[in-house]
Formats: structure tokens, sequence, C-alpha cells
């Protein structure tokens, strides 16, 4: 079975975890928003496909869902003699893979290349591509500053501060990276993973032409929501919905979805609203979506290739 | 009494610990090489710059001359999983410094701005200044390989190549960096630290308007040389005068600062020398020159205003 993930960071990366224990990890490509990337100290950051890339490899913090586990931090403490930037926290194992990104990509490569070389310096047998090898910029407006990076709205504001509204900046010149289009026009399933719908699926969404191909797929799209019983698992994606006039509920999840997915998968908190996400259009599947460990992501993975 | 220091790295950052035991910190300008800069990651490297400063807040690793002391590696290891650039060795604490450098730099600081900072938070009262803020890169033709980057002879080729010529690239469209010749003209006393002639000394002297200012004080300048003995206290300096055609002895040190320089501190291995020296138009000091220790650094220093 041939899989086609669209991923954000932490939560897709756990939903991953659990594809990679039930079909084979050759078979599954992770299509991973880029939006949330950003230059900090001249070095390019890819948070969210290293989140998946750590995780995926087993080398993540737990405790985080980011980052490295059993990291050291002397560069970001020594930083602080400067009052250099410190609020976005990078480890110094961390540091490797965005010293090796940057140098890579002044060397010409594309971030594509560089995604693929860094997976497999960690052994991963699944393919990691980025949603485009061009620069995407998820911006947000917010009360009081006006539009600000994503990076600055979500780490240094910590998603505390009302928004509203969002746009991915250069997505409308942005081209998918190569084989992004032919994997999720010819994969068996087409995953949109619990992450944020609008700072992460979003920004997938609107390279131009992958929306077109997902939607084209929508029978065998099968989306989870990233909203358990009203509330994001992890991240502002419950706030931000409702403050840019989206129900924060599966409901609102299955709106935003219906164009291009036919199934969501909900929770078993949410089974009362199940009539409701297919009032929308979108046929829903309950079951527990919460993923704590290997055994619940490993079952949640079969719900969704049941799907 | 004011002084300018022109100054490479490891032996030039010695001289100037025992110049400021012997003077007031804050009358002194070290002007410092840039030629060894390089672009590593997408980082700025100075390198003679933070030897100087490291060295002069008391931090810098004794048993190297360069880098931190107490570093730690944890992201140079971590790079290797990636076949990253390793063989310029970049320690944590010491990235935080280069992480700066490069935000600053992006943000539109120029180098002077950034060293000015980069001084006052590791306390220095010194003043510590890039010999320009515009890009010169010294590079070396050596055999087989052609022009190579200073830091691919230095670091990656550990100074073992034979070396046909050295280039200052850009050094003729540089410009010196601001208050570089206003110092120059105005300091008691001009010193050119015992660091590389053509490898530290020469880029700085090839930024436009500063050998003439130098030479303009010819009887304030004192020198002192790298070479005690026929050999480099540290470094390839006599290996590359030879390769280079220059007497790799006082003598030869004499004859390529002769032009700017009135006297040239020699050690006393050089003593049977002097006369020699002499010979070349140059003044010549004899005295203990090899710093083991700040004590041995602060003897140089006097002699050096003295001079």
């Amino acid at each position: 079975m041939v899989i086609a993930a669209l991923a954000g960071g932490v939560g897709a990366a756990r939903l991953l975890r659990g594809l990679v224990q039930v079909c084979e990890p050759a078979e599954i490509t992770a299509v991973v928003n880029t939006g949330d990337d950003v230059v900090l100290h001249g070095l390019h950051v890819s948070p969210d496909i290293d989140t998946i890339v750590y995780t995926l490899a087993g080398a993540v913090n737990p405790e985080t869902g980011w980052g490295l586990t059993g990291e050291t931090w002397a560069a970001m403490d020594a930083l602080e003699r400067y009052g250099g930037i410190t609020w976005f926290r990078l480890g110094d194992r961390d540091l490797a893979t965005h010293l090796y990104r940057t140098q890579r990509l002044g060397e010409g490569a594309s971030l594509s290349d560089v995604t693929r070389e860094v997976a497999l310096a960690w052994g991963l047998e699944l393919h990691v591509v980025p949603m485009s090898d061009d620069r995407v910029e998820t911006r947000v407006d917010v009360e009081g500053e006006g539009e600000i990076a994503f990076q600055d709205y979500f780490v240094r504001h910590r998603h505390s501060v009302p928004a509203k509204a969002v746009r991915y900046a250069g997505a409308a010149d942005a081209r998918p990276a190569p084989g992004v289009l032919e994997t999720l026009l010819s994969a068996t399933r087409v995953v949109v993973c619990p992450s944020n719908p609008i700072l992460s699926i979003a920004p997938i969404m609107n390279v131009p032409g992958i929306e077109d191909a997902v939607a084209a797929r929508r029978d065998d799209v099968v989306a989870v929501s990233p909203i358990v019983a009203g509330a994001a698992i992890k991240g502002p994606a419950d706030r931000l919905m409702a403050e840019l006039g989206v129900e924060p509920t599966v409901v609102g999840v299955a709106r935003l979805y219906a164009p291009f997915a036919g199934t969501l998968v909900v929770d078993e908190a949410d089974a009362d609203l199940a009539s409701a996400v297919e009032g929308e259009g979108v046929r829903c599947v309950v079951a527990p979506t919460v993923m704590r460990g290997a055994p619940e992501a490993a079952a949640l993975a079969r719900v969704v290739l049941d799907g």
C-alpha cells in the first residue's frame, strides 16, 4: 500500500510512527509543511521536517515532541552573553542539522535534496519531502503588531496573541517539490495527518497544484482531526480556528477539509458530532485518536488505512 | 600611551595580553586580520578576531591558543552523521559567537559593529577592530590544486602543501574599517604583532591606505618577529616564507617590514643577526620574545613600548 501523508510537526510525526509499524516504511512519503521554516542566525531551520525525521528515527525528545533527546544547550546558553536570539531554542546536536542544511543549500542543493540526505543519515526508509523547494512563509496578522513571521507568533509570543488572518507568503509562486504531485496522484491512500489545519495543512494546500491533486483523490483521502472535544491536542489550532471564524470542533475541521478529504477520523470523544461531520459531506470514522505511545499510533494508523 | 596594534591570531593575542598589563587597555586598538574569515555552514567565522577576544577575556583554550576553554563538541560530533564539514572544528560555545555575528551581519550591521559588540560582551576594554568591513579573502596557490581558500590551506591541509603564491582577493576594493586610519595616524606607537608576515600582516597591509598610514609612522612602528632562530613559534610562517622566496629568518622579516617598520624586536636566539637586520635599514632590538605566560608577555610589551 503506497501512502502519501500531508504532515505538519508533532501530531503528524506521531501518526507516521504508527504508519511505519503497519505498512512498509519505504512505501510511505510524508509531504511536509515548510511554511514554518525560518532563517535564524543565518541558519535554515525546518522545524516540521526535523520533528518528523527525529521522531521517526526514535531520537526525538519525548517530553516536548520536538528536538533531540539527551540534547545539550551550550550554544544557546553562550548566545545569551551576546543578547542573541535565544527564544527559539536550538540544541547543540540539533544545530548540526541546521548547519548541514544551510551548507548544502548554499552549495546549491535543493531543500528536497537536503531533506533526503538528512532522512537517510538517520536511517529512515520512509520518504520525507518538503511541500516545496521554494520559500513559502506562513505569516500571522496579529492584534497590535500587524503581520508577523510564523515563529514570532508561535514561539516568541507562544501563540498567545489574537490572530486576525494568516497568509502563506510566496505560496502563489511556489512549485510543489519534485515528485509531490506524482506521489499524491499515485498513492493508494492520501492521509491528512492530525496537524494544525491553518498553520500546517493549509500552507501545503496553498502550493499551486497540491490541493487539486489531493481533491482529485478525494475518495482515498483520510484526514485525522487534530481537534478532540473542541480542543487541540497540542498547539493553538482550536484558538486560531475560532479567531479566524472557523468552529473549533471536528465539524469545523470537516468544513475546512471537505473540498479534498472524503473521510475524517474523529476521536471517540466526538462521537456525538459524527452526523454533523457527515452533514458537511465528509464520511466520519470514530476511533481513539490520541496517540500516547506506539500502540495507539499503530492502532490509529490501521484505522486510517482501513479508512 | 595610545597603541595601535596590527594583529593576526594566537601570537598577536599573546602580545596584546602583555600590552593590557602595562598600559591602559582602553587606549589600545587591535586592528585585526580578516583575510582568514570564512563562511562555513552559512556562518561567518572570524578566527583571528575571536582568538583575540577570547584570549583577552581569559577564556581561550590555553592548550590550542584558540577556541574556548572547557569547550564541548556536541554539534560537530552530530554533524559527522551527515558527513558535514567537520575539519574546521567549531565548539558549541564558540558557535554562539558565529551565530550572533551572522545574525547581526544579516540584519545589516557591519563587521566592526559586531566585533565591538562581541568584545564588549566579553568585558574587554581594549578595542578590537577588523582591518576592513569589506570582504578580503586570503587565497593560497598550492602545488597540484591551484588556488584554494585560506582555511582549506591552513586547516584542511594543515598548511602542509607547498605554496607558490598568496593573494588577498578583494583587498584592492576594500576600505579600512571606520577609525583604522585615524588610529594608526594618531597612536603614540604602532605595534606589528608577532603574526605570520604573509598570512596575517600582509592582508592588513594590502587594504588600501593602511600600509601608507603605517609607513607614515615608520619611526614609531615597532614590529616583533614571529620567526625565532629560523622557525615560526607557531604555524607555517617559516616554511611559507621560504616557499615564497623570503629568507625564513629575522633578516627576511626585516626585509618584508622595512618599508613601514622602523624597529624590529628579535629574540635573543637571533642576537647574532642583529647587524644583518640593521643592514635592512631597520633598527634591531634584542629581547626574549617567546611568551610562555603572562609575565613574559608583559615583559615583551614593555620592550615594545620602550622600542
